[in-house]
């Protein structure tokens, strides 16, 4: 499925991102808004944080009803710890975009990103708010993409066409994050909007077999935030039939497709991040068991220093997947970084060495680790460990 | 319990620590001895990861005897993932120590530390073991402790004695480790002797409990080594009865304050750190729960970077204390930083963070976070995250 890493108009949305002052950085946009023409259906990810933001709380209360028509984002806050007034704030925040667009309160969902327990100004939203209210067009999708980024270096925008029955429909991802949690700035947040028709509930199955494979199978730092939020929002303005059947499938082929591509460009535009490795295990007992591995060896410190070093430090890959959890047999692994062997019968191959550090050198790169158990597989997708990670997360003060 | 970090005599064992060439560096002591005048009761403890060096299989296979009369211990080389070669390496190296004291092969036990994959010389550890062997002396602990460093900056010692009904009691530890898995070279090693009479089986009960909150309950970067092995060695030569009843309490009490005291050297002396913090979780609804919130907490690169940036980022801690996977009531839970309360009723107490800081500028501090869900208890050293840390680990080629 080809997919384009830019924005593109999709039918029954407009967007729009400004500055409202809610960053420290003066004229910095940090007040992002998808409208909807009127109310459309809709699926929602969040986190499974038991620390969960203000916003997190109201939006996911709000999906479920699986209808909305806008949705609201400030940067700069993350409106997460922040007691009562926080909540508060997200739900009188909602109200003054809804009152500005002529909807009722409970259609808008919110999302903040930004310092965990700061509160921004709702004088200063409000004002943004009406801004963004005249800015609002259906080629916005940049301005909104820039609004909602923290410590981002570049906005994260994928956009996927596809046929379904003679019509033509468009899929448009737009997502920030450097971090699970980043630095000052917390959270993941991904914005998907489409032309097809499709239920709520039918959304809801989608997003959650798209997430598996892209957005839930990456980790910058393993920490997780308390504000991510993924949002699938369906105008059905194409018109046609609701989705099912083989147009189904091929939707969620296109969703998926985009919801990978936002995953990428998330890991590479991580914080001090030089490399892209995917670390693929295969050949596990289960798909769970070869998750757990490949998470283990994706969070290992020492896997990701090495990255940074360009050192296929086979010691360090294995030595974190041994301490996965998952029973996996020495004897039988075979470790490959690139396409060259670096471990097989319970041994390291010395002469694969001096190869695999020319596939170190690559921006992005895969360590393959086959358990030779049986056929269950899984991918996650890591960036390195660089003295620029630990200069961003400590020089940040709270 | 007093611990002087120093290394002491203890009736009944003589050590060595000599060059035999199994490091890179020259000169540098890499081959370490503990030598008992005849077999004692011994009892040890191994890593769980299923990747196992040689070392370890042999060791814990011989410890189950719960008789040993010498340990052979070389540093430069983990012999791990090395194949059947590692194997015969391991235990050809026993007999040849066993050879020079004239004790049977199988009561010789093998550590290794180092790089992952690479086996040592043969020729020269036969070599350095006739050199050590006429080298072994009561005073040589500090010659033996230096020996087995690898990326430590400096030896680890701990020394504690007591009476027992009437007669003094010693134990030394010796401990090595700057990284769960350092570097290069792996591991954590850790050796305590004493001249109390034990039966093997109290031996290995009173391990298992002093570890629980000392070297079982620290961590640098998460990773676990292939290769981290404590062995607890008693002689009796102080003779007096078989430790029991409250007598053993004591010693208990002993051994316990040295595995603690080896634990906060290591971590002290953790890759790059400039922070010893001690992540101390209260009112859990069980051990097993605070342990958990604990260990998040303190693998989080988020909040280690933050130690390192002297920034109390309360937003980090909590955030990570939600993803453990305990379930926590963010509106009761109190966070401290030493005596600073900085999160209380659902908010961040902003007039703590000034007061906080200053904590932070300290060389060891606490974090403190009080669940208010039942009584249990758990505590986890950690050091901080440096541009050093990942120096050390970029810059180390395999």
């Amino acid at each position: 499925m080809p997919v384009k890493t830019e924005t593109c108009r999709v039918a029954g949305f407009r967007f729009a991102g400004v500055s409202a002052g809610l960053k420290q950085a003066a004229g910095a946009k940090d007040l992002g808004l998808i409208v909807a023409e009127r109310p459309v259906a809709a699926a929602g990810a969040f986190t499974t944080n038991l620390i969960k933001a203000a916003p997190v709380r109201l939006a996911s209360k709000r999906i479920e009803a699986g209808r909305v028509q806008a949705v609201l984002v400030n940067s700069g806050s993350a409106n997460c710890f922040t007691g009562k007034a926080g909540d508060r704030l997200a739900s009188t925040s909602c109200a003054a975009l809804a009152r500005e667009i002529g909807c009722a309160a409970d259609l808008v969902v919110p999302c903040s990103t930004g310092v965990i327990g700061h509160l921004y100004s709702l004088e200063r939203l409000r004002v943004g708010v009406k801004a963004a209210c005249g800015e609002l067009r259906c080629e916005g999708a940049d301005d909104f993409a820039r609004a909602i980024m923290t410590t981002d270096t570049r906005p994260k925008t994928a956009c996927a066409g596809l046929k379904l029955d003679g019509r033509s429909i468009t899929l448009l991802g737009i997502a920030k994050g450097a971090g699970m949690i980043a630095p000052a700035m917390a959270t993941m947040l991904a914005f998907i909007v489409t032309d097809a028709r499709a239920a709520p509930g039918v959304l809801r199955r989608a997003l959650g077999r798209a997430l598996k494979a892209s957005l839930n199978a990456i980790t910058i730092d393993g920490d997780m935030s308390t504000n991510d939020t993924v949002l699938l929002l369906a105008s059905g303005a194409a018109a046609g039939q609701e989705l099912a059947g083989s147009a189904l499938a091929k939707f969620e082929a296109a969703l998926s497709a985009v919801a990978q591509s936002l995953a990428r460009q998330i890991v590479y535009d991580g914080e001090g991040a030089t490399k892209l490795a995917a670390v693929e295990v295969s050949g596990a007992r289960s798909r769970a068991d070869a998750e757990k591995v490949a998470r283990r060896i994706a969070n290992s410190p020492l896997v990701k220093t090495a990255l940074f070093g360009r050192d296929p430090n086979v010691g360090r890959i294995l030595a974190a997947a041994g301490a996965s959890g998952v029973r996996l047999d020495p004897d039988r692994l075979v470790l490959r970084v690139g396409n060259v062997t670096l471990a097989a019968r319970g041994k390291i191959i010395v002469s694969g060495l001096d190869k695999a550090k020319r596939v170190m050198n690559q921006r992005q790169l895969e360590l393959k680790l086959d358990l030779k158990l049986g056929r269950a597989k899984a991918s996650i997708l890591t960036s390195d460990l660089s003295n620029e990670y630990v200069r961003i997360n400590a020089e940040y003060r709270s």
